[in-house]
């Protein structure tokens, strides 16, 4: 019943803590509270990842590490399939999800764009919190060009 | 696979933000931040509450809304039952869970135990909101004697 729902309910409640909190409603204090979200994002993905099976921790090939985020970790957090996945091929990644749940309640108007970074840090964060247990090192950013879609690019930080 | 435990990873993320960022560690300090855990339990429990099917809104007697608790929305929230119900039939009710997942972890040594307060105070306010959406205004505390077993003690208010 609920428990689809209870990780949704509990993102909402820790963004608005954390706005609520902010000691600081500048640009820079908004800065801060972005980070922590992607921090606890990356902490979170950190240790689902650890919770995987042990030979997903053995992919060959980056390709399969970044289908398996579209797959098998979207569905465990958001029930469903990331909707589109592409690559330059040269370690960079766009992944689509074209209603992304935590976005879905405030797609009623273009007026909220702006509000949509965080509601996005902390996803950020789990993609590459995940992507460090499987041991590719990258960075993750977001963007949105229409409520609810958005589209998570990731690149891969070469050692 | 991992998706019964993002409830619990991202619990503990929040619970670690709150503590870190807390501008004020005397007891007063450490009040506020279980009051704001305690609130978003309790929004997140009224969500909770109205994603219940409608016909359980419907409880003719106390007991099976404490009952619905104990059942439903714990095997919902942790994947598992509470361990006991108690009451001495004039409102107080003692939810006795033996093995409390968001207490597990910490539970290898009982110099944690001041530590569990905080560890509860969320889940207070998710019985609480719960209840409230169910048309039941309550009091919920929670007590450990021997982690990780603990008992909520949910008090009926009466208008």
């Amino acid at each position: 019943m609920a428990d689809a729902v209870l990780f949704e309910f509990l993102h909402t409640e820790m963004v608005a803590e954390l706005w609520a909190r902010r000691p600081d409603p500048s640009p820079g204090g908004q800065k801060t509270s972005l980070s922590v979200l992607e921090g606890m994002g990356f902490r979170v993905g950190q240790a689902l990842g650890e919770r995987l099976p042990q030979d997903t921790l053995a992919f060959r090939e980056e390709l399969d590490a970044l289908k398996f985020l579209c797959k098998d970790v979207w569905v465990a957090v958001f029930q469903k399939q990331m909707d589109g996945l592409r690559t330059n091929h040269q370690g960079t990644y766009v992944l689509q999800d074209n209603d992304f749940p935590l976005l879905v309640r405030m797609a009623s108007g273009l007026q909220y764009l702006e509000e949509a970074p965080k509601f996005l840090a902390f996803t950020c964060g789990l993609l590459r919190g995940t992507l460090n247990t499987l041991g590719i090192k990258s960075l993750v950013t977001a963007s949105v060009a229409a409520l609810p879609a958005c589209k998570f690019q990731v690149v891969i930080q070469r050692a």
